[in-house]
């Protein structure tokens, strides 16, 4: 038991080792040596693990897939009016992506799916997989949001949805470049535009952006 | 004058089955004997264009550019309503990543951006500028759209342009995973979503989106 428990701790410390190598130097040029010193564990402890440096992309990746997984279902358990919860998690997901490495790397990750498309291991979802529950996240609490009267009538939530999604691509695509672009301060500069869209005229300022 | 002439359709061949070979496999698996196959051309006579494979995906990248940024001029100069100009602006992007592998492989490069920020040679703008030289042209557009007396009374400009720009990027995000995400009818979905927050009410007729 308590082997056990050093092993998921001694893989832990691998994953985050090796997201901040990922975050620091990139995919390419990051190396297993490095990853092990970093993580203060043998190449062999390493290997015990992750047979691969794909191997521990797909671990980080996954990680930070379940970190994504649960701000979303902790939006959806929220019970605040339902595009406050929406709002909210937009600053939730940009700060993940702001503090947390497992989340950034991950998510960067997710970017190189350049090349033919790799088969993973069943548990991973490909990253398309990940912005579609996503996309499908934000039309759960847009169709809250319509039920509860809060959307100006005749709101397409379908389009909403990818728009919305879409902005938080493109801030992950963005912050890439410049990470200032995850600030609470951009993220509701992003609101400014969009809630008018969304909500009846003089409805922008009962919510937090 | 010939000889000058032969080389500079060699280059265009080259960076063209550059284009093509990383869209394919990627940058790192792009073998640079691969391209120059493709090309029809010798490894020598790539190499005395190209003396890698990054000065290669260098070149990719400013041909892209420079797409992008002759469209961007384009509509500057179209002198239609500026919000209807601006809306077939982004068209035209979608179209030049659907269609145009240059402009596709170049803006997949972009997204390679991770690791130490190279130093390129001082003709190639980094990924970053490219996206604030679009916001540039978004924010023109919107002001000059104003300035007509198209847009909702109190709209932020700077606002709409920072939103219209991170649409765009996360676009071709996505697109990476899903190029469907460039079809005309996904560029209409965002403006259906976009337009209301721009326009005074029962003005979103009036545009062709």
């Amino acid at each position: 038991m308590v082997k056990q428990e050093r092993a998921e701790r001694t893989r832990r410390a691998v994953l985050l080792a090796a997201a901040g190598t990922f975050a620091d130097t990139g995919f390419e040029s990051a190396s297993l040596v490095d990853i092990s010193r970093r993580a203060g564990v043998s190449k062999g402890a390493l290997y015990f693990h992750f047979v691969s440096k794909q191997a521990l992309a797909d671990g980080v990746r996954a990680a930070a897939g379940r970190e994504i997984g649960s701000a979303a279902l902790r939006a959806l358990r929220a019970g605040g009016p339902a595009l406050q919860d929406l709002i909210d998690f937009t600053h939730e997901l940009a700060r993940l992506l702001r503090e947390d490495v497992v989340v950034r790397a991950g998510v960067q990750l997710g970017r190189l799916g350049h090349g033919p498309r790799r088969t993973g291991p069943a548990d991973l979802p490909d990253a398309d997989a990940t912005w579609r529950s996503l996309t499908a996240v934000v039309r759960r609490l847009l169709g809250r949001a319509a039920e509860a009267g809060e959307l100006r009538p005749g709101t397409d939530r379908r389009a909403a949805a990818e728009l919305l999604t879409t902005v938080a691509a493109g801030q992950v695509l963005l912050a890439a470049e410049d990470v200032g672009r995850l600030r609470p301060e951009a993220v509701r500069g992003i609101w400014t535009a969009v809630l008018p869209a969304l909500v009846p005229d003089g409805r922008c300022a009962a919510y937090r952006i």
